[in-house]
């Protein structure tokens, strides 16, 4: 029975599976729509992930991930821009729904958060004639204030939605409710990016009290304080009706739990919490 | 010889000290400027901790801390109230410049922020009469967004000054360079409180790359990649002229040094970083 509505990053069972028999306990829980990482990818080639994905007729919510413009030198940000452009070409061999941007945070020795921002809105600009080209929206998904420095200087949904207006068309956001539910503004937010019309991407876990770790102690849906339903209705309401994709990062918990538990669980936990 | 617009929050020596010690470190390196905790002053009895102020003419930037107001039910609410208008009498006896705020994040079982942040609108507004009466500003401190669940849900500077424009005189903010310093909207916030008046305080310290743990792993000024002098130079722009208060909390570092030594470092890194 195909479970509608609902797609798994494949972050979520990294630690058990490869692309392909992930995708199979995926296709096993009736799920069709994915979200793979660049490596798991590259560790398969990318022919054959784009077989696995076509001949399954599997949706691809998204391809993580491009982004990390900023750098010290010029030639740092040609590198992140080459490799970004890659990344668009992978998106497109894969059919991705878009590819997701962690735009990066402060270049080392760097304090200067003003310019790291702004060297993430020129590296977008300077990718996204390939990514038109190639049909692949950029998604910027704003990251929790608490990876400023070291991974997103992206830190509100606001602020992905104003260089998206910045930039015009093919670039828009993943909104990660891990990000970005603690935000005051997020309601606003969410409406003003369904009037842009730039909501590419919906992705779900949980918040735990207490957070053990900053990277890898997220939560199964309902295990945390997000208000999931209310937000869901937010993005609906905003025009999105995409798939909710869960996205994990559980070293202690669920990375270490079999694979096939851990998608029953997100089928059980999207249906009764999400 | 004295330091000038340095004041040491005593958390930052809390594991090395009680308050007649600390003070008695701060006075030595030419401080004179101190925020203590309400355990460290009630340790010692909050009439002996009046009296080593007042005999050594220390300022007080602050007084750590009120807060906490959300609550599951009414009771619970009722005696956050009650333990604020202790504090608020304490930050009297001791003369403090204010009583800092951290204002609680969600009551237990709560996933609504929205109600959270009501309640602690609700909260400040009932006690704020309190805090007139015994000319104790409240200092409203917006936390880290990672602090949104369990410690405070108001977690930017502007969602702090909306409270302080809505309840009016004798609520300001607290500003602490940890909290906010990825703040996209900082600076212009920064420019408002200053306009409004509402600055109330300046604390410092610095994000570390890594951050190892949530709450206590702050680093000294200068060993992270927040630009203190910057965001000093937008406060004092904005009209706020007070000390500087160091605040850190480093369970595996600084909390293990010498208090001595961590003073001394203080003062060097203030003249330097700061």
């Amino acid at each position: 029975m195909q479970v509608e509505g609902l797609s798994i990053n494949l972050a979520t069972i990294r630690e058990q599976c490869g692309f392909a028999e992930a995708v199979d306990v995926c296709l096993k829980h009736g799920i069709t729509a994915i979200a793979p990482w660049r490596d798991q990818v590259a560790a398969i080639g990318l022919d054959e992930a784009a077989r696995i994905v076509h001949s399954n007729g599997l949706k691809l919510t998204g391809l993580c991930r491009g982004g990390f413009f900023p750098a010290a030198d010029a030639l740092g940000r040609e590198k992140a821009l080459d490799d970004n452009r890659r990344a668009i070409d992978e998106a497109a061999a894969l059919g991705a729904d878009c590819l997701v941007l962690v735009v990066g945070g402060l270049p080392d020795g760097s304090k200067d958060i003003d310019r790291a921002r702004r060297m993430v809105e020129e590296g977008i600009a300077a990718v996204l004639p390939h990514a038109r080209a190639a049909q692949v929206p950029l998604a910027i998904e704003p990251l929790h204030p608490m990876y400023a420095a070291d991974r997103a200087c992206v830190n509100t949904l606001g602020q992905a939605l104003d260089i998206c207006e910045a930039l015009g068309a093919g670039v828009g956001v993943a909104i990660d409710v891990y990000h970005v539910w603690w935000d005051p503004d997020l309601a606003k937010q969410i409406a003003r990016a369904g009037r842009m019309k730039a909501i590419l991407a919906h992705h779900i876990c949980d918040w735990l009290v207490p957070t053990k770790d900053m990277l890898t102690d997220r939560g199964m849906m309902g295990d945390g304080v997000i208000d999931l339903k209310g937000i869901r209705g937010m993005i609906e309401a905003a025009g999105f009706l995409g798939a909710q994709e869960v996205e994990i990062f559980s070293a202690d918990n669920w990375w270490k739990r079999p694979a096939e538990e851990v998608i029953a669980t997100c089928v059980e936990r999207f249906r009764s919490c999400c």
